[in-house]
């Protein structure tokens, strides 16, 4: 293939990506001033991929971590996004997000286009050490916008702590333990105190 | 240190970051119906990267520069940013930036401050292949973000192409000169249909 028409295919799809910053998810930024939208998302969990690396077991490449993450939102750019929180259809939205990554990840030329699947398939299936850790980041920093927002989408769906520790807990206690006991105290905390 | 008082440190700096994404830009998203912020920007370079690889030199060490990417504008939370083709006083705006660089990676547990600020720094002087490499990612995507929304930046700050090729054509063609090509003959074109 060309040059030039190998590179028309990679900017095909970041530019496609750029969609995402257009999907809105649940959860408020800090402030509470708008919705988090999924590029910045994605942004803040390779950051907190970054950060709380040496909490991940020893057998985690944080490099894989922090690609798989990069590219984990992509699908809703098609898909949308599904808060935890929320009620949804989990069959026909997996469906939806198989669909949207066969389109957008099949933008790139052929050998990146499976890379990028492959990244985005295993932290899907959450089954390697690396996308359990992912799993555990990609949930860790809603908890923190929630609380720094007064509530944000706990408030907006009426959850419980019980509900947290079902729906999030068992998820970030998995791939990140320490960080699980730590941010589960300011949790329990910030709902006493707000009761 | 105690794990629980180590975690706090990072969870400050993780939830400090939350302000990038309050921080906008002068370029435009794709569809022009608002400005990009700081934080979607860092997601986009990041992914910018992880893309464009292969254009880079063999030395390049693609996981640096994604850690880079992550990080470099982080101190626009206290400085702000400086749009390319705006007026600024260049050697205010570093001295700025290097008192954010020491206020927000100081919230880090000090051995991460002291990695996560030599990355910073190692980015800033542009020097080695890692950083140059960045460099060029991080100007190439608000050309195609410009040309997406219709002109963007340029059109707000009545930007040439000369100009473009001056400021932006320079850095990137340092790092990635075959990318260079691509995007330069699509902005050409961009101007020349405009006119
Ligand atoms: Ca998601």
């Amino acid at each position: 293939m060309k040059h030039s028409s190998f590179l028309a295919q990679q900017f095909a799809f970041l530019e496609e990506a750029d969609r995402l910053k257009n999907i809105l998810r649940a959860t408020p930024i800090h402030d509470d001033s708008r919705p988090e939208n999924s590029g910045e998302h994605s942004w803040h969990v390779a950051l907190y991929a970054m950060v709380l690396a040496g909490h991940a077991a020893p057998e985690v490449r944080i490099d894989r971590v922090i690609k798989m993450l990069l590219l984990h939102d992509l699908v809703e750019i098609d898909a949308g996004d599904t808060p935890i929180h929320g009620d949804f259809d989990a069959a026909e939205q997996e469906a939806k997000e198989k669909l949207a990554a066969d389109r957008i990840f099949g933008l790139l030329p052929a050998a990146q286009a499976l890379e990028f699947r492959a990244l985005w398939d295993e932290f899907e299936a959450a089954e390697t050490p690396d996308a359990i850790f992912g799993k555990s980041i990609d949930r860790v920093q809603p908890l923190a916008l929630n609380m720094a927002s007064g509530g944000g989408s706990w408030r907006e769906y009426n959850v419980t702590l019980d509900q947290i520790d079902a729906r999030v807990g068992t998820k970030v206690a998995r791939g990140a333990p320490t960080v699980w006991t730590y941010i589960r105290a300011r949790v329990e905390h910030f709902f006493v105190t707000q009761d």
